[in-house]
């Protein structure tokens, strides 16, 4: 393969994704996706962003939501809630077939990434769709008030607590997955999709010496910035800039990834950006309401990384 | 509490169940359930027999099948399908949040007894509900062509391996429930329900010292025959006993319970074994349609075992 790798996180990441599974085949393009929000919940392992990415790309996912199936129902909810269990992170019934799937391939030893592949295939998704790791890292926000898992912080205190640091267990230790290894040689560039920086992109370049191999690929790397005009497309990266004492801005993003960076893609919204940064930009429009915006942004993101080359 | 203890596994047993909760108060009969049937499956832990008692007693269960939940809906199922998952053991979308809830119940580490109390309680049954174990007690059923688990022989296969024996994993050191311990002192009769000797009464009775405990109370157990006319109600009961080189008459299941037995319950169908076995007998229509068939068959079985007092 000569592509690229899209780094991704949940629903601002498939966005674009959908976008570049739309201009770029399968032999051109593969997706490298968080797995820091992975968890066990009711006995059930669940791989959110994957999810998300897997219900996009094979166009079943909820458009309102932009997570979770389109024709879901809420049987299994609704019992849930009458029994008095544990119903924040909630569940449709088709969406459970896909978590008790996993649960069942995984016990029976199989990988993350052969079950991923596995269901994909299923749901008739051609692309590939990569977890960053087979073993397990865990995200874990600092709050003011302590520890939270992921998605106790993200879905169960719907991001409330107030954030003051990161921490992804078991990434010094676990390994980039092989598949993704393999690709590096003969990438073309990779990008970063304008999902969160600290919970949905930096779970994998913690991840060994995920970070240093990227930089030292011949390659470009460009990233999407996730905030524009000061503000967070969708979820809490602008909050959690705030908290940190970062300014909310998309100079800011480009500031985080540093080095790493051989170009950003700013919103028309952040034009005023475009030649302040120490790295070359391109300014387009980067909110993605219609498939149209997605394929646009895709086509502008590939146009810019071959540019860099 | 002075009253009875029912002992019973699935169908069969918790339609007899339902007739003694209509007859008895939760004051005045306990439930004590097999557990040989239970199972984890795609990560969730399953308690069929337990279940089925729960949502016969609760009024919520399938008035068809007998076990499962009457307003059912099946989109997991249709997904799980979908995906290529293993579908033999059929999941109802409510059913399944039981299981989940119990799954997580069981892992936060409460015992089955707490868990199913609590299910129960939530559900509306007034009456007690007790796993007859909280340790694992796992039925294997021993066929021509090699062991089985009990759900891959009763439902994946559907009963078609020949039958040569049966095995009760766990049940040398398993402890009978503590709960129905305490109970004993103070009972006026045991109950067998018209279940499945092999794999829905003896597990309780393999466990540690139970049988010999429950012979040596001064308090007589009666059984009611789950082969009417040489043939089961439902189930495997018969097609067992003819695979076993033991006639599938209601005689060789009170010869199968022996001196345990101090009654034996017989089907007008076997009216002509009155007398001739070696335990009292009385001959009433056991075979339960109707709820009233329920609370007749309760009623005749109760004054039969007061009348052995």
């Amino acid at each position: 393969m000569a592509g690229y790798l899209a780094i991704t996180g949940g629903v601002g990441g498939a966005k674009l994704s959908l976008g570049l599974a739309h201009v770029l085949g399968p032999d051109e393009v593969v997706f490298a996706v968080n797995t820091g929000d992975d968890f066990e919940h009711l006995g059930l392992s669940i791989s959110p962003d994957i999810d998300t990415l897997t219900y996009t790309l094979a166009g079943l996912a909820n458009p309102k939501e932009g997570w979770g199936r389109q024709d879901e129902t809420w049987s299994f909810m609704e019992t849930l809630t009458s029994l008095g269990g544990e119903t924040w992170f909630r569940l449709g019934d088709r969406d459970l077939a896909l978590h008790a799937y996993r649960t069942d391939a995984l016990g029976s030893g199989r990988s993350l990434t052969e079950v991923t592949a596995d269901i994909a295939a299923r749901l008739g998704v051609a692309h590939r769709i990569l977890p960053m790791s087979d073993e397990p890292v865990r995200t874990t926000i600092q709050t003011a008030s302590g520890p939270l898992a992921f998605q106790h912080y993200f879905v169960r205190d719907r991001c409330a607590p107030e954030v003051t640091g990161f921490e992804f267990s078991g990434a010094a230790t676990a390994r980039l997955n092989p598949a993704i290894t393999e690709l590096l040689p003969s990438l073309n560039g990779i990008i970063i999709c304008p999902s969160n920086p600290f919970v949905s992109v930096d779970p994998l370049l913690a991840i060994g010496d995920a970070r240093r191999r990227l930089s030292a690929l011949d390659v470009p790397v460009v990233a999407i910035s996730p905030i524009v005009g000061g503000a967070a497309i969708k979820g809490p990266t602008a909050k959690m800039m705030a908290e940190l004492a970062i300014p909310s801005t998309a100079a800011a993003v480009a500031a985080h990834y540093g080095d790493l960076l051989d170009g950003f893609v700013l919103d028309e919204q952040d034009g005023d950006l475009h030649g302040t940064l120490d790295v070359p930009t391109v300014v387009t429009r980067t909110v993605m309401v219609s498939l149209a915006d997605r394929i646009a942004l895709a086509r502008v993101t590939l146009d810019f990384l071959d540019s860099l080359r």
